[in-house]
């Protein structure tokens, strides 16, 4: 897909790290983190769409962006009350699949967690009722392309 | 209702505390029992009904058994690795409400969390299409009649 | 305590719902409230004493709030990508004990669900070592009788 | 570490998939998935060294085992009420880090998710009372030695 235009949107958001998100470490649970990096996934296509989750997958007619394959690397811990930064970006759009990376940036700028996700943009079949994969619209790709 | 057999069934399920239930404390994060409760509740209707939940609401015709209220009492707290006990009984059916108790018990058999729960029988109505309480059928009030 | 100022205290913060939050129902599964309700009163408690709890506990000598009794009452859902707001404030402060309320209003004003919890402030007996119930200091009465 | 007995001990148990661990499109939030499979490595663990987490660690004088770097592939979603089974094995025990493999099994034995750890031994330095990387004793890697 030689004309698809590259991916340069980032959205970051601020997260407070909850009491409930913490283990008897101390620390974050760390599936809480992939549960703030959904959340992060949503808020950065709801920036870039201009509209909420729950109205863009009306207007583009899909099921949703179910995760295919996602892993994390955890570099430093966060404590219940730190105040965190999660920075998300598409890193690729393919036919029907893309990968988003998200950075939890510690107060001080330190990468605490990194995050990758495949997710596929996931339609019912219109003839089959069957749930597969759809294409990309343009509509889409160009709304990451702007910064 | 002078004519409804009073609820008698009880069902006890074995859970184990796990590390991701609990909180800075070391001891369980208290949303979670509600979560556990909410296990047991189904559990609880399993059993009385003989088949799993996604059987016996289609069974019904029913969408479920939201919560209306719901409480809990801690006296005793429970640390990862615990080995507990959840009791669970329904103690009154109405005409499309009803009320269950949970008791988690420690290992020692002490009274750790009780829990109770006013939910509806919940369906979608034939004609309008929308959510309403339905009538609990006597099929369901019966088998909570034996124990 | 006929001279202990009354709570007026209130604080109301802005919560997402998020897909993560929600149930095949597609309403929130009703434990997640407690999760939030549990953020809501720490971030009461943060904005009435002016600093974060990591540093409130600190300050005060304590180990905690822990829950002794909670309760909600549902009164409308609430599903993924709406936008609450929880407000919350302490109804009575007794010697060691307290109570918390919260309100979850929809966007339009609507009352979605009540919490009520009842807490217990929580040190280390300094001679035994043991886990107990201490009183609440005035600084802190003092901070909630103000708007 | 040539004379290192390759792991062969594998762990399966069963877990059910409740309501709450699903979200509104009726399955499994991926979340939840790394939540039991944190579950599954501390049960395969208590399963190999014939004690639980809370006194191996004690026994062997570690704070605890955490995640740096984790990932999972998802092949077929599970619903609530769904039977599956989840088998965990170490794939590589290093000096003072380790693999752990997951596969969770649908009902049919169809795989469902794949699950990948790095995590690390760790304890308190006796002198400077930092946390940090301690090497995996010869009892650990000759427990999971047998099958």
């Amino acid at each position: 897909m030689p004309d698809m235009p590259a991916p340069v949107f980032v959205h970051r958001r601020p997260v407070t790290i909850e009491w409930g998100d913490c283990d008897p470490a101390g620390i974050v649970f760390y599936p809480r983190y992939f549960a703030m990096f959904d959340a992060s996934t949503a808020a950065l296509f709801d920036a870039a769409l201009g509209m909420p989750k729950i109205r863009w997958t009306k207007h583009f007619g899909i099921l949703g962006i179910p995760m295919v394959d996602t892993r994390a690397k955890f570099h430093v811990p966060s404590a219940y009350g730190d105040q965190v930064a999660i920075e998300s970006r598409v890193t690729a759009f393919r036919r029907s699949s893309f990968d988003v990376e998200h950075r939890l940036l510690k107060a001080d700028g330190t990468l605490g967690v990194e995050g990758y996700e495949t997710r596929v943009w996931t339609a019912r079949d219109g003839e089959t009722g069957r749930i597969r994969s759809a294409p990309i619209p343009p509509e889409v790709t160009k709304a990451f392309a702007q910064e």
